[in-house]
């Protein structure tokens, strides 16, 4: 459904070309210095139209906070999030209307629902996601915050791209964790500014084309203490399994050594345990962060695999709603490339469920407060 | 936590050298036709000792239902089955008492709780997994009639062994659907022959090493009604992958196309819509079975990575309970590759995400019922 | 927190003197024919100012659909509805700031959360309860049209006031279940036109000594099949016990014969079965529709208790945040007695636990479908 | 369903003539220290036979711990706990198998699930508050521990009766707390002897006429800090509500001033604030511990009406399962007043309330541990 997360809770809501999209975030801890900016920031980083290889739909999309809040900080009361939605062009998906895009939702929610919003894909449009990037930066500011105040780091939290279509950062590039700047330098988010600029290439030849790619994401935190993830079914990497393939257009998750671990031998797997500054820590971190589903202080380290856009402006055979086979011609303004834009938000599910964790562990206002 | 599921609801409970593991299912509906030897298949096929390339504890692992059943059929009331533990050697884990055993939940299980039952793993032992096998057995069986008696089809499921190490199966072995009894041939569930002789070599190759290795299961689901999913967080996939990163030793989960999904062009992707007898249908299925997260009706298809046993019989360096570096000789019997036993495991999981969103669609009592 | 409700859930969210108070509602089954007319409806029995024994605050309530809704039906993704704050005094409520008012919430919302927005109460105002009248709306038509559709017959919930402090319905008027139009004839709410008249004077009587009283609403349903309730905890009237203390104000819940059916013997107080038109019927009702937490088809009967209004306008001896006692005089506009606009209130609550235990009998979108 | 609680979760199962019944608790914090005569003290409490008023039942209701627990302290992981039925009569039930008992649950069970295991009531049956008593005694522990250490006060929760038929004791015995001594002095569990002569004697006497008789329990609750409690749906009343309302022949609840309190105006019944030894305090408590659904640091009291049993061994008119009309004589063993033996229970519920919300506030693992 439309709920995510227990004691950090969010609940996402709105169609791509309705009024407006929004979240509810509930269990937010109370006094916790929160502002537009510290919202709008993250919306920025999603929103179409940053550059030229995205989608050039118009969306300024201002957020609003609309309750929980009281003289710049968090009351614990749920914080309403409302963004309008600006520019639509409903009559570019007229087709659509009858017509199922190849592998894209359309189908699946015709036949569930007996009813569609064929409009921009309506629910199922990655417009949905506003909710989800306005509730992750205010988990951002509480994992920074709290971080700090608790173990004397913020928690940081770092997506970036390493693959588009089959050009791939060079392994040597993706030892150090990297800095904002260096993912925000290029319009693609990969930091490695060669590999970046090959992307852009590419993708932008693929939308010459009419046609579109996938990519692969990796997300990085620092600054988890050890401790958290609630086995056996809640494992810290179960959560975040589902939280990124809850996300629109992806098809695969691994953390750590991933798929490539199944070809390891354990004696080449494991991570040793080294005492270091009197913690006790892996000298390799091919777990990925996490041991039994619990995290053990390490980088937690994992990998998206996005599929190319569905929509792609090139004739496609399909049927209709009535099942007859036809021809569909995409139309409306998509992202060749999806990934890009979805750095902001898989980093948002990250932070939400960690905080969740988090907040499991400390609570939710006893031992606890922003000062 | 320890429950899994809305609808349909399993909690499970034991450690490794406790006095029993089991399960609680709840929401099951009534009237199922239900015995003993309905769930004891399923455990078999996952207990140790079943073939020399797997760990030779000796475990009958007999169920007992102690709830929820009336005159052979199920009332509605929680099940609760209990599978004692008979083969312990408590004593083969004194080393470990003191000692983390690298890529082991020993050090977070640690930290976590500030205590740990230390004897076989306690509960991060895959031990746990029975009760998940005796919980899926009853999913199964639901889908089974279930499926039968809604869709004309019962949902099968079956999963088997791809990879080990880095011998794979053929790609054009992938193709059909295989038959239970064509993954049950061999001790390592892999239905193409060839492949599984193989892997079973190689197994027994690093087992005299003392060393283990990884694998990946793929499991494909048939049968299963367009309309299963709750977009936007309770996708199909995303539960899929959660219900995955929840077993022990796994480190990845794709659907369809997965990570190679990401090398291609969305003209290369997409599934083209078709007509065939009536239904709508896709001509490829790069998909999966689901879109926007909803079940269309074609085969589900996922894989799972799993890394190498942590547990190996060579010396590593590590930490003790200290923080003092040491060296640790794994003891216990372990298997040297889970992947095989893992099969039964997989499918379990599989059955209870299915039957929670297939419940959620038709509902508890009141629009079906067993004959 | 501020989520209610599992298959049909609702989270609310807003505070008395924030920009807007609403709810979003997930999980209603797609394609009602829903308009802002059906939500309209019951927020204006629950506004401010619509007697001249209730608050003067003026609030036109106006709601707005912000998503779920295409082509004037539901769609299955989730509702988000808004109602502006319009009338506005937070001066007011300065004396508020540094004082507890007693038996409100202020002190236990600053104690738990260290912040309080002071204003009209901040969430704790039963302003919060617009959100929850709104997604009743929904629900009450989900069980008028799916009742009708399902059993033949809608689902009616009817509340009224049986009692205003120490006036009191006479027993004998109790036994019809009252027209709509009954329980509207007066502002207090009550379908016993001489009892409604005392009523009104008495709050009025009240109102001029600055002073508040409270009351008793009775509920009843007609029309809900037997088979609703999860036993063992989820009981239908564990379900409204739970839903009822939720709202302010109330102190106490019964159900059927209530604490008056302890004084009674087990002789005196069983139900009869008995077959009336081929089906099995209780002759009485002392059990109020619900037996071993299940409903049988009978009314659905049970009773709420509200305190007076904590608000008064008359000094009161209190302390204030810095634990100084001091003297609070009530100021702001209250209602003197806020049981006849909680009418609405219960009924929406109502109506929510029954669709939640009615969708899951019958499935959220498989076994019934809108027309 | 079967699971009560979020943080601190119990699961049920078991039914009154099947092998066991039982309960696991899962999310109790590390390190508790715990053993086997922590809960068989509560299970005695409840258990048939303690007296010549309950029903001769005889079952020892000896408590086996299967996991959970390590050294005599649990781990954090699911205790998972089983009580074998003994003294079994299914004979007694035969004519129950077509017949439906009025105002108990076979005829709801019966259209609810299609099925119903008759014997002794089956999941209906109180036995099934085995599992409730079981997982409440964890609960006190963490209670009187976790409360000392954090508080340095245990929380103590103390039910008793205060009324049998229409036998109820002075309201001037009901100012102080009772000691667990004075509760226990007596087969009915009224700490007021005089009243307790008085109900004992009531009791036999309707049962040497076949008959049964409701009462009423109060319970309160000190030592509860301030801040417990989720508004605006989880208010502390409102999850006490519920519990209480999820227990067997229950049919009222209320807090505070309850009902009474509707017949007072606000300047009666406003609970002063007063500052005591530094601490705010109110001078009544007619609030009963509760302000806007958080507790205030007052007594929690409350009370609790049970109808009378259902089961009498008189002849009464009722139904088959075939819809005939035809008599019942009750038979089989049972409490002529339920409500002695329902004490524990309602502590157990109102300990697994309280430790949920304190593990809310304080966390799992993180903020606290025992020691």
């Amino acid at each position: 459904m439309n709920t995510f997360g227990n004691l950090f809770r969010i609940t996402t809501w709105g169609e791509s070309h309705g009024p407006a999209v929004g979240a509810v975030v509930d269990g937010c801890p109370p006094r916790l210095p929160l502002d537009l900016a510290d919202i709008q920031v993250e919306l920025d980083r999603r929103r179409p139209g940053q550059s030229d290889i995205v989608t050039p739909r118009k969306e300024e999309d201002r957020v609003e906070i609309l309750s929980g809040t009281f003289e710049g900080r968090t009351t614990g009361a749920p914080i309403s999030m409302l963004v309008r939605n600006a520019d639509q062009r409903p009559g570019a998906y007229d087709e659509m209307k009858d017509k199922f895009r190849p592998s894209h939702a359309d189908y699946t929610y015709q036949t569930k629902y007996g009813i569609r919003d064929h409009r921009g894909g309506g629910r199922s449009s990655a417009r949905e996601t506003v909710g989800r990037v306005a509730a992750g930066a205010i988990a951002r500011k509480i994992l920074a915050l709290g971080g700090q105040a608790q173990h004397g780091a913020p928690v940081e939290i770092r997506a970036f791209l390493t693959q588009v279509h089959d050009i791939a950062m060079p392994a040597e590039a993706l030892v150090a964790f990297p800095t904002l700047a260096e993912v925000e330098a290029t319009a693609v988010r990969c930091p490695h500014p060669a590999t970046a600029q090959r992307m852009i290439e590419r993708i932008k030849s693929v939308r010459s084309e009419g046609d579109s790619v996938g990519g692969v994401i990796e997300c990085r935190v620092r600054g988890v203490p050890a401790g958290l993830g609630e086995p056996v079914f809640d494992r810290l990497e179960a959560e975040l399994a589902k939280a990124m393939l809850s996300l629109p257009a992806t098809k695969g998750f691994e953390l750590g050594s991933g798929f490539a671990g199944a070809r390891l031998r354990g004696s080449e797997h494991n991570d040793r345990f080294v005492s270091r500054e009197g913690q006790v820590r892996t000298e390799t971190n091919r777990s990925g962060g996490t041991q039994g589903g619990i995290s053990n202080g390490e980088e937690i380290v994992f990998r998206v695999a996005f599929k190319p856009t569905a929509t792609i402006l090139r004739p496609q055979q399909t049927v209709d709603v009535h099942g007859a086979e036809t021809e569909l011609i995409g139309r409306g303004r998509h992202d060749p490339c999806v990934v890009p834009r979805a750095v902001p938000i898989v980093e948002a599910m990250t932070a939400l469920v960690l905080v969740d964790h988090w907040m499991r562990q400390i609570g939710q206002n006893g031992s606890f407060r922003f000062e």
